[in-house]
């Protein structure tokens, strides 16, 4: 840490990748939690005490090299920071490959870290689902989940690193690892585009607007709590056959987002 | 919830199956977060402004019947409660089949909650990872993994309720529902037995005293931060070669506990 | 059959969903395994018996609605045919979602029984790994393993039945079935360009020429068996430096491919 | 293999950890499934014309250390076997943690190779579904299956090898990993004797009688093929009714498994 605050980094990222077990006889799984919370809580009032700009960002990952891994999905590192002395000094580092181990979808999972103000670093790359540790190239296995991840960071304005945490295949030589390189930062700079394109699609906005056009409705009632609002709320009365008839086209709507993937729109 | 106030329930749990998409398009997963939690704001209001003695117990699960349900795992339930209004009033109720669902470890989960003070239900069954939600009777497939959290919640003195939420199979009579449903409860309590011999096993004892021999060393140092202890901390001299030669026999601590779960010590 | 020899069905599609076991306690797997054969060989019998024009094609599925199915992938039913007394009746029907259950390459899937002669039908759907059988519109999930599939089937010649076994979301009304099935066939089609596009995509060939060059050399060695083969085989020197030099620009290959899907080549 | 003749080994067996890809766009699955069979036929060839006394054992393996391996399952390499010049040479080489990674029934694929006479070579281990390669203790960690497999292999007379590839926690010093040696011994042996119990037990055996009790009614109806098997079958009338009300303890059944397995019976 002392190192990362000369060279003026703002995110230090932690991955337990030891922390973990293959076994559970041993070893008190509360104790670990406790352990590695009193780890962190020493961390942080070290970076206070020294004036350190440094914030940390915990990784996640559900196993390999350990049989499992503590707080193994984003949502549980979010859940161990909320029992932290220092919480605004905490946030995760979610990488994609990790949370498809768990065969989760990753966007949701960075939403919810961005919902509690916790996407400090990311780590993009990517993964099928229920696999080693595959760390492929952005974008490279699974398309339509890395656009609406994209699509994600781009709506919400997210400014921190972009990082690629990535690694060319064993065949590659120098020519080949920097074209991989490369084609991590190609494939998010066209879903990018392809964001903004499924954003100013009349189309696409035209179905959006026709999904959501009641949507307003219900937020009216579910706002803050008052009697009122109680009182308002039982008083609707839900009309199965009226809300199964409403049409709600989500397929159209996913096959326009799949051809514009294709560049077919 | 005036229904189970009425009848004297202390938890209510929510099971937000409906609560996900099979397509990223058309909804916005950070409003979806902000409902769930709009939501349970107001039914905390509405609990506490009508006095009922009534606690909120989230159940997660990763999917099925939706293709992506929110807020998929225990550690992602624990994470949003620690962003709600009245945090205190809300907690989990773990399913060992959901979080097997995405193949992670239910006894961490389990232990995270109770760590954060949340584990206010459980929900006992059985399921292979990465499957349909199979609900098989408590201890029918993963045998050990029933152990060990039987094990959790006997040595932490869980004293909520055993919820076996698990269905028989198709081809089961009344009677076969029958041997099914003391099955759950005939395999927890053998469980429980197992947990205590556990505890009371001297070979078994030994060889935990041995593992943990010096782990109150190292406690010292990473308990509360002061200079003093991070200047202690970094002198240190971690001896490698030493560390690699301290005996940690945890495959015969295993193998211990495989031969007590199948009743040969 | 006698309904489908009259409708003039020449492919009869067999789904086991029922042959399965939640436990294997009361069931003999080697029991079931000469069922399924003695009822197959019926089966076959009773066609050729009849004069039918009817070929029978196997779907396989790893699991769902039983808690394991016997003969759970592409591959094992392969193997049964193998041990049929008419095998050349029988084919199989893959079916994407399935394969993705087991988490499994279905394209690969494919390449083994065309290479048998057995794909006598297809299923085709989409759906994530590791998961309740989602049964998604064709394309929906994972679009570059769509990609292969389509290119795998144009590129043999595959002239039997392209039968999309899927469903629309709950939420679709008749307008969103539609759009659904429309999909499904949209997508086949614009893969169906793409593939051929990659087929004459010079900069592509031009990198799959470069990758292949010295194939041959190996394919002579590796031909069919003799005394001269086998001893030319032991006589090459593999130059593991030499060899590990040997460009083999797979990174830039897989990204042109998915620039290609992506619609921006 | 010239070697393995001069020791005296009757089993060879290959794992084709390198047969894969982490890209479909360069290769084609087709060629590479032809190049694999071509160089199987020609090293049986090789053997026969050397008159060695030694059968090929192929292991599969879904994935790790490539992205996807070709013949990712017990059934297909056994589907592969059938389409050999040589079939009687070559059988498989089943390993639990192999199966286990697609989340496939181990037994199931063990009883499929054993009824097609290929079961040559056996490697037992343990592994949860959907990871890494974990090589576990026999026994360590699914403990309900790996009965079951003993219980397979003991009742079919299997005298092949039974082959431990597992490996010791990194851990373990050399007492460890003897322990570790042992274990896999031990847990078998422990569940070879379970076996023969459940083969003794009464009530369980007389479970079985009565789940089977009427089996022999439909199996004299589903061998041959006759016109008048046929006649016969399609003269059954199935009452749905009485079918259901058929009692089929497997609840009963599976508990005492359990309970057998756990030592308390």
């Amino acid at each position: 840490m002392d190192d990362a605050a000369e060279l003026g980094a703002k995110v230090f990222v932690f991955w337990g990748g030891r922390e973990g077990v293959e076994t559970d006889a041993p070893k008190s799984a509360l104790d670990s939690i406790k352990h590695t919370r009193d780890a962190l809580n020493f961390f942080c009032e070290y970076v206070i005490d020294n004036g350190y700009d440094l914030k940390l960002a915990l990784e996640p990952k559900p196993n390999e090299p350990r049989g499992d891994l503590y707080f193994p999905t984003v949502g549980s590192m979010l859940a161990l920071i909320a029992t932290l002395d220092h919480p605004e000094r905490v946030g995760v580092n979610p990488e994609v490959a990790h949370e498809h181990m768990a065969g989760l979808n990753f966007m949701h999972a960075v939403a919810q870290a961005w919902d509690a103000g916790k996407l400090f670093h990311i780590d993009l790359n990517d993964q099928l689902f229920g696999r080693y540790d595959q760390d492929f190239r952005f974008g490279a296995v699974m398309i339509k989940q890395a656009f609406h991840l994209v699509k994600f960071l781009e709506d919400v304005g997210y400014s921190g690193s972009r990082h690629f945490d990535a690694h060319a295949y064993r065949t590659a030589d120098t020519a080949d690892v920097k074209a991989f390189a490369k084609g991590c930062m190609r494939t998010y700079l066209i879903l990018k585009e392809k964001a903004a394109q499924f954003n100013a699609d009349a189309e696409i906005q035209a179905l959006l607007a026709e999904i959501h056009a009641d949507s307003g409705d219900q937020a009216d009632v579910l706002g803050r709590y008052s009697r009122e609002a109680a009182a308002k709320l039982k008083a609707i009365n839900y009309d199965r056959a009226a809300l199964a008839k409403r049409s709600l086209p989500y397929e159209r709507l996913d096959q326009l987002t799949v051809e514009l993937l294709l560049g077919v729109r």
